[in-house]
């Protein structure tokens, strides 16, 4: 249960905050002045709404007791006590993919908060800064509020292979252009930002390793999302267009979507209290390194995204007849397989968590990376195999005002039949889910996030690579092979 | 060169033949009149407008001399005369994906005439029917009228666990309700028909092997596609609506798409000169067999697609400044090694076709069933491969009314931007093409088609294990075993 | 520290504790007396009296304390108490992997130590019988004797379409022969019995689940290793006849090595107080269930395995010159990445262990397959890199007697040179003992045994299956689709 | 039928041929003076015998005509003169990989042949050198005699990250010592030469591109195996030394081996004529490509051994009663599968082949790489998969002498029963013809020369990289996006 002194309790409080703001936010090149009910927009509300029922309805998994605050705040504010507190992230996170079936756009702003903790009590450590400080009071007020935490990281970064400081535009990656007495300007963009408008604070951190050339780009700190200054504009989503037509069926999931838009900040100011690194660039890369490990392993959802996908193919199979087929029930357990695999590596990153010297827990990078690598992969293989158990319909199938048509409606009524007591309309809607997770919206979160979000597949690579302990994995086989009393 | 006999020669030409028909067209609920200007249509027709110009500017590739009419016809109509010529299909099938990134719709057709072919001389050799004969003039008909053909075999099939007569509605396949003097009428539905708007002609034939039980679904015969009692529902694709947007960037591949409705035969009528089987319903399994080897390896044209979606995702790299990375040159290599997977098993199934009894050349059934096989697999993995180097933009690009947008145009310019050398547009176009060929339009075509045209995945592994020759192979190992001479 | 009371304490105290028993074993079709100065058996037992050591020198890693004795006991010999203490299994199972490079073939003894816990608790409650009680004392004997545990489980099947009563030959599955008011004798064979030898007592099991028809095959019990009408026949590995031959290179891993027999019981007697089921054939497939459910998580050794697997591949990249090069780093990332998830789905399968009625606790059965799963290709493809980094040297070495002749030594020395800097013959270890893990002695262990161990690949599908919660995925689909409420 | 001239015609002509030549050969520190009757070598000479049969038993596919003698000639000495002569090499090496289960070994030499005939070609093109006349000759001559012609090209080259002259010992690589009016003397080691010691001449041939600095190791030539000078170690193979033993079960393939050996080269003469290339650096690359672009696609060998071992898998299955299983017939689909991958790959190589300026035909090299990259994966997993339907039998099965034993032979006749009608014997002859192929001798050449035969996998990578034509794909993906327009 939340405390009283919480402003936001239920999914229904949370849409309510979202009115009433003054953003500037832009999609299909015209400016939208109410977010909260435009339909293309609201199914990424209504699934960061369910983060908040889930914790009313079940505490345990949707809730942690603050040391901050000595209360029960939603787990997505939380910071890790415990191995156990980072394993219960993950089976948070699962069922909420379960539920949802798209991405639930918290675990950025969590994962942010929990690498920050750690980060700026470091930092403070060695300059005796006060950054952790104020960070502390910050992540209480926001535990109180209980507000959403959007983490801002990924710079647009222009030309890939220069530096901050190389670009021909210095605001390619976000940086300080002004300081006065009471806080600091920044300017730049930060690209793909998952559920940015259905937040209420936004974590503005570095995207990368920097060097004191880069030094004003060394800046982290909250802003408001309707501070002044900021344009956002909506990305394009696969058949994003479909939420704007009549009727619930071919959007496949109607309720639920994900969210990213591209956050463009001109001269938005940062007040002290609010900044939470300004300069210390060798901390820049742990910043990175800490919030990707969480992050990495945060995936796991994917795996209840992935069961929804299981689900919806093993349904359609039951529909088409073949659900006796021994190669079908084969694809589901091979799909059952790799989904448990993403699952299993998250879960034993985050049991291996240890403490930093803050007092959070900190997943095993190697096995986080481990974990989001085949967050890479196997989504897309559960993803075919879907297609595979769906039928070629899935791609072919006539429109929701074809099905409602007073003239043919009758004819898909008949032909798309399956087995004889299922509606064709259940099959056409099953039909209608896999291909929104497999083609459509939903598949921007399944598979294209997947594959990029929290780091593409090489930067695990080059993390695998740093963890793999090869000196220490050498000096095992010498000394099996007894080549290291030859003095190698 | 085509002969100047026939009606149709250019692009232009075949898309003026489309014209004022009377069709029964659904879209979205609505009927359509004018197929051909119809923005979210004419895509799919632009596409087979190109294979009257390949014919046309590269005749060696484009057409083969007909033994029939003795002259060049579109290779698409010809039926094969030595493996070089089923060879010469699958160079075609690269060309034409290379130049249009999607499927360009006759190769069910030019399967289908080859397949019928050889099939209608066996039974004619077996029953004394004269189908063989009827099928050469209709074949020589349409090699002089140039015409289009689509050929519809896959039935709706409702419960896949019963066969064609068990089902509930006897109309879930596809059959003769009705006999005159002058022919048969049909009744039933054929699914994702590929190109069948865009066709002349569609020829109608089982989907599966028959018993007699299933005799009056034994028809193989020739209809006009504006015959009466035929509706078309037009099928759904991801991002289709997207056609009928202003500006042409968000489409991705703006120019061509694929096309698949459903065709809905309500007593429509086949005379008997078009008549190609009529109840010898032993034969439905070779005339399905054959088409399917030569379709099987007809995916080779993905090969070609596979080719435009390297080349976006080597140009992606290029303009991110990431293409010196060994990572990404070596998926690069992986790609094409895919690719030319693909490419490969089909060559080496139609080098090693065989001559029928018709003299018609069959490809190597085993091998085009490998083939088809990897084309259920490494398209995505090639598509998936794509997604990694194009980054997470591919997903979340802003729409191009954005981009154009006067109020905040210019800060898409300024941040989208990649290497600096290189136009945010042509940025943003490339990505578009990205999306369009792994989750968009040509998606449908490039994965889902993939994954079910000429059959299923199982229905390649059924024929792999029957051409697998396995008592051979056993007494290969028995021999060197020392086992053969025990009495085993 | 282990209780002073314990017999057996060092390896070396383990070793001689295996001599001068009277063993039937034979070997190359002669009987074997000292197994224990056998240099092809020798390797087999050094490698289980690492586990003494590990527990001496690691004991947080190696022991645990007994809730029976009181006193720290070998871990091998404890019954988990928590889900940590099934975590702590699967550390020393990586551990030990890493110092011998093969099985250390004690991981049967101790599943079936803890699945036989729990089966005879349940037993014994349903049956009012004592199996339970009599187990106890077992375990408290040989946790204070400090004795290695054989578990008996693979009966050698015969005709596997066949159930045990249905086979021609009734010893085809091991039964009960005889009775007696002492106890009962058994007959039959259990084949491929790792570490059987080096055992001081077997645990007899059934093999799959039984029916009435089977009940004088549900027999559990224990025999010792010595007990009279006990045939042992040694199995063959490959290369495994290096290990007779002077030098220690060729071997590759001259140390260490597994051990597998056949184990055929002609009229063995197991006394009341040792039998722990005795027709209770429903309880077959419960035993045998959770034994591989311990069992197949505990394939994590082969993590360890790996990581020796990899610092080979590391080192003879190094003494190569290749170190450096992209594909060869990435090699070793992609190696260990595999390596880890192994590890990882382990470690979360032991995580999520739950208590059963007795107390004991059972790793999650579902994530447990998933483990077993990927070791039975994991490491297929680990040491296949492994073959890639070495050179086709690691196939085509010389032997080292060539290396160590007095008139062509000098050429192998000058020409097998790699980088100028190490030692000919460190080369030439290296690529040894990668040859002896992917083709030699330890392959077996490593591969085929991976393969096989715990049950073949189709056997955890098929466990896959039915912990996949369809029924409740399914449900998810729908409420997303909105077909629940159609219904359906 | 080959010519009445030809020294050798049968397979035991040929093996005749082999005797009382002046070799110097050891083997386990041994000079070994009888190559032909050593039981451990004599397999490896009784697989080149198969190349003389079945020349003489299926002159179509072992023989061609020769455009330089007017004779038929066994096809490995015969220079291709078609896209036809190149695809039967192809069936031929697929047919001898049936009958032997492993490398016949004359491959390499065909592939020599025919890349120095066109390469030898251009050089005196360029430098009005007479290499191509003197080669001509030779390859006449040596069709007229029928001799076995062995490639030796790769080095033994030391310290990989360095070129040949910067060695620290300039022998690890081929070259020039010594020069005299008749001739050149060479001196180095080539490495893991398969089948030196079973052929009558061996052509040595530079490894890799060269520069000038390198000119001295720019040397083509012909030597006769049993030229003075050279000295040749024997390579170890897993279970060498089985062959030693009496009885022919435990081999696995009593009857045929491959041979790989180290041919040491110590001031070894090549006379003028014999000579093909010396310093012409510029064309040791093109020498390479050719001879790695013929040899590439020659490893379409292996599908022939894949077809023993898929059938030796299905024979196990037939054994242990398992054949009726869905996953066991599924498991024997993928195989095939991935076995005619292998098969179809090579032959669309070959079938592209294309006509070098000299007239003989030469594959594509795109597609050559392809395949031999595939052969670097497939055969590991077609492997494993036998593994899985072997049982875990496969490495743990006693000894034939066990077997034979007059006192426990009639328990292992007993316990080793699988279904019952099939002998005891048998069913142990197929599994160690599975372990033979997947961990024994025969797994040399069908797992890590697949590997590293014709150059390792990266060598492969890097081809692919220089044929995938980069700039042409990216102008199709331009040309679709619509910005080749754009100016970029």
């Amino acid at each position: 249960m939340l405390t009283t002194a919480t402003t936001i309790q239920t999914g229904a409080d949370y849409i309510d905050s979202l009115r009433n703001r003054n953003l500037t936010v832009y999609l299909f090149g015209e400016r939208i002045d109410n977010i909260v009910d435009h339909p293309l927009i609201r199914p990424s509300i209504n699934v960061v709404a369910c983060t908040f029922d889930l914790a009313l309805e079940d505490p345990e998994l949707g809730t942690a007791v603050s040391p901050f605050t000595g209360d029960r705040v939603n787990r997505f504010l939380h910071i890790a006590q415990s191995a156990e507190d980072v394993v219960m992230q993950n089976r948070m996170q699962r069922r909420l993919g379960q539920l949802t079936g798209t991405c639930f756009q918290r675990c950025v702003g969590m994962d942010a908060f929990n690498a920050l903790f750690s980060t700026t009590f470091e930092i403070d450590r060695q300059f005796g800064t006060s950054y952790h400080h104020h960070f502390r009071t910050f992540i209480a007020h926001m535990q109180r509020q209980n507000c959403v935490i959007g983490g801002a990281m990924t710079d647009v970064k222009g030309d890939r292979s220069l530096a901050p400081h190389q670009q021909a535009d210095p605001d390619l990656y976000v940086h300080i252009t002004r300081r006065t007495p009471d806080g600091v300007y920044v300017t730049g963009a930060k690209a793909h930002q998952t559920g940015c408008l259905n937040s209420h604070y936004l974590l503005i951190m570095p995207t990368l390793r920097l060097t004191e050339a880069d030094r004003d780009y060394a800046i982290v700190g909250a802003i408001p999302v309707d501070a002044p200054g900021i344009t956002y504009i909506y990305g394009r989503q696969s058949c994003d267009t479909r939420s704007l037509e009549p009727g619930t069926m071919d959007a496949g999931n109607a309720r639920f979507g994900g969210q990213e838009a591209m956050v463009i900040l001109d001269e938005v100011f940062i007040p002290n209290d609010l900044i939470f690194m300004d300069g210390e660039y060798d901390y820049a890369s742990m910043l990175v390194e800490r919030f990707t490990c969480y992050h990495r392993r945060s995936y796991v959802c994917k795996s209840g995204v992935g069961d929804v996908l299981i689900g919806a193919a093993a349904t359609i199979a039951d529909y088409n007849g073949t659900d006796k087929a021994s190669h079908i029930k084969d694809k589901l357990v091979e799909m059952t397989f790799l989904n448990e695999t993403i699952y299993s590596t998250g879960i034993a990153a985050s049991h291996s968590a240890i403490p930093t010297e803050s007092g959070a827990y900190l997943p095993d990078d190697l096995l986080a990376n481990v974990c989001k690598h085949h967050v890479t992969k196997l989504p897309y293989e559960i993803a075919r195999l879907a297609q595979d158990l769906a039928g070629g319909l899935v791609a072919t199938l006539p429109s929701e005002a074809d099905f409602r048509s007073e003239v043919i409606g009758h004819l898909l009524e008949k032909y798309l039949k399956g087995r004889a007591d299922v509606p064709t309309e259940a099959r056409m809607r099953i039909l209608r889910l896999i291909e929104n997770m497999t083609l459509g919206r939903n598949a921007v979160g399944y598979l294209t996030e997947s594959m990029h979000g929290a780091g593409s597949p090489q930067a695990q690579r080059i993390q695998i690579a740093r963890q793999s302990r090869l000196a220490f994995k050498k000096d095992l086989a010498k000394t099996l092979a007894g080549v290291l009393t030859m003095g190698d």
